[in-house]
C-alpha cells in the first residue's frame, strides 16, 4: 500500500514536469477534462457540473477555471483541445449551432478560451473526439480507416479516412445516426423517417422495450441489460434485435466506407455481447462477403472519458485550426 | 461548311501533336476509348465490341488493338487509364473480381497492358472513373466534396473527399447501390434486403413499372419515360416516386458525407425532370436544411463517354499506381 503511494506520487511529480496536453468534452450536464501524455495515457481526470444557466459566458467561465486548475497541476501543457455537442465551424474557431446550448449562435468559443487560458485551444465536435480518441489509443488503434458510432441519447457518427478526421463541406459530416433503415418507419426528431437513432437512441430503445416487454417499470436501457442478465428470454431478445437494426446500418457503411473497423460506443453500447451478437448477426447476414469478411466491429474501450482524451488528441493532428 | 471542315481539319492535325491522355472504359457489352486534352477536352472516341468469350487474353487483345489504333494517330500520348466494372486491387495492378467477367480471379491487367501498348497503364473501378471525370470536368467540377451515383443496371457510387477518390481499406468503398432503404424490404440480388439498386436499377424500375402501370409492354425504363412524355400521369408519378426511393439514400448521404454536390448519371438518369424532382423533393422533406441546404443534386454532364474520360483523368491523379 505505502508502495503504491509512493508509486503514484512519483509519477505524478514525473507527469507534472513533463509535457502533457488537456482535453475538455462539453457536455449538456457535465465538462470533463482530462490530462493526457503525448502517447495517450490519462494522468488524471476531472468532472464538474455544467453551469445550468448553460449561458456560454458560464459555460467559457466554467472550463477556463478548470483548465486554470490543471494547467497549475501539471505545468508542462501547452495545448488543448475542447469537444463541444455541437457543429464547429469550418475553420474550428466557432461554435455555429448547439442543441444542448439553445441561446448559442457563433459563439467564439475558440478565441475567448484562448485568450483565458493563454495556450492554443482547438475545436471539434464531441462525437469525433470521441472517435479520434477511440482511433489513437482505443479499440481502432493502428487502422486507418475506422467508423465511430457513439449510442447514447442520440447516434452521433465520425469517420476516419486514411487515418484522418473526414469533416465534409462544412464540417457536418458523419451524421450516420439520422440515416434512414426504413424509409417509411417511425418519424425521428429530426424529421426524416426510419432514422436509426428512432430505433436505438436512448429514449427510442427504452420506450420500444417498455412496449415490446410490456412492462412499465422500464424506464432506461440499463433497467432491459438487467433483466437480460437475469436470463429473461424476452429481454435478451429484445437487446438482440436492436443491435440488428444497428447492424442494417453497419452493413451499409461497411458497402459505402469499406473500413477496417467499426467502433462502438455510448450508453447503448453498456448493453453488451447481446447487443453486439445481434450487430454482428446482421451484418453477416447482410453485407457483401468480399467486403465484409476482415470488418472487425468492437465496443470502444476508453470509456465515458474518451471524449476528453479525443479533445487532447486534437492537439496532436496536424490539420487542425 | 468547308471553314468547319477545315477548321475540324487543323484542330485535329494540331492535337495530334500535342501531349494528349487515353482512357478506355471496359464494359460487359462495349469497350470505349477517349482522347482526351489534359483541360478535359475530348479530341475523339472510339466504340469497339467486348468480345463475346470474355476471357481475359481476348480482352487485353481488344483493349491492345483499339490503343495502339489511337496511340499511332496521336502521338503525344504517354499514359492511359483502364476503367474496370469491377474490384480492382489496392495496389491497382490486378483485378479481384469482376461479375461480368466470370473467369477473372487475380487478373494482372495493368502489366499486361502496360506490356502491350509501352505506355504508363492505372486500373480503377469504373464508376469511381465516372466519378473521376464528372468532378474534374462535369457537373461536380470546382467541388472538393462530391457523392457520384451511376444508375444502370446496377447502382453504383463514387466519393469525392477533400479532392481525391475515396478507396476505403481495400479499394470497394463506394458500393452505395447496397444501402438498406428498407431494411425489411425485397431482397436484392446481393442478399441484403432493400438495397436501393432493389428499387432503382433498371431491371427493378421496369419490373416495378409494369406492375404498377399494370402494363406488360414495359420492357425497359425508356418506356415509362416515353409514356410520361405523353403526358400518362401514372407514369410520371410512378418516376417521381421511383426518385423519392433514390432521395431517401441522398438525404443519408448528405447526414453522412456533408458533400457539396451530387452527381447522378446512368441509364436511369435519362429519366430526366420527374426522376430529379422526386429526389429533390425526398431530400428537403428528409435533410436536415442546416445540412442540405447548400447541396446541389445535378445529372452527370458528360453522358456515356464519362467513364473513358475519367480513365483518362486517371493519369494526372497523384495518388495511382
Amino acid at each position: 500500500m505505502l508502495y503504491i503511494l509512493l508509486k503514484n506520487f512519483i509519477s505524478e511529480r514525473i507527469y507534472s514536469m513533463i509535457e502533457n496536453i488537456l482535453g475538455i468534452d462539453l457536455g449538456g450536464t457535465n465538462i470533463k477534462a482530462a490530462v493526457v501524455t503525448l502517447e495517450g495515457r490519462l494522468v488524471t481526470d476531472r468532472t464538474v457540473e455544467t453551469p445550468p444557466s448553460r449561458e456560454a459566458s458560464d459555460v467559457v467561465g466554467a472550463i477556463t477555471a478548470l483548465g486554470r486548475e490543471l494547467l497549475a497541476e501539471y505545468p508542462g501543457i501547452e495545448r488543448a483541445g475542447i469537444g463541444i455537442p455541437g457543429l464547429v465551424d469550418l475553420d474550428r474557431r466557432l461554435i455555429r449551432y448547439a442543441p444542448n446550448f439553445p441561446n448559442w449562435h457563433d459563439v467564439h468559443f475558440k478565441d475567448m478560451l484562448m485568450k483565458e487560458l493563454g495556450i492554443d485551444v482547438r475545436l471539434e465536435n464531441d462525437v469525433n473526439c470521441f472517435a479520434l480518441a477511440e482511433h489513437r489509443w482505443g479499440a481502432g488503434r493502428d487502422t486507418r480507416f475506422m467508423i465511430g458510432l457513439a449510442v447514447g441519447t442520440g447516434v452521433g457518427g465520425a469517420i476516419i479516412a486514411d487515418g484522418e478526421l473526414y469533416r465534409g463541406r462544412s464540417g457536418a459530416a458523419g451524421e450516420i445516426g439520422h440515416m434512414s433503415v426504413d424509409m417509411w418507419g417511425p418519424r425521428c426528431n429530426c424529421g426524416n423517417l426510419g432514422c436509426i437513432e428512432r430505433y436505438v437512441g436512448e429514449q427510442w430503445f427504452t420506450m420500444a422495450a417498455r412496449e415490446e416487454l410490456d412492462d412499465p417499470s422500464i424506464d432506461e436501457p440499463a433497467r432491459v441489460s438487467a433483466l437480460a442478465e437475469t436470463g429473461d428470454e424476452r429481454a435478451l431478445r429484445f437487446i438482440e434485435s436492436r443491435g440488428e437494426i444497428l447492424g442494417v446500418v453497419c452493413a451499409s457503411l461497411i458497402h459505402i466506407f469499406d473500413p477496417e473497423v467499426i467502433v462502438i460506443g455510448g450508453g447503448i453500447s453498456k448493453a453488451g455481447e447481446p447487443f453486439f451478437r445481434g450487430i454482428r448477426k446482421a451484418v453477416q447476414e447482410r453485407a457483401m462477403p468480399l467486403m465484409a469478411a476482415e470488418v472487425k466491429i468492437l465496443p470502444a474501450e476508453l470509456g465515458t472519458i474518451a471524449g476528453a482524451m479525443g479533445a487532447a488528441a486534437l492537439t496532436l493532428a496536424g490539420d487542425h485550426a
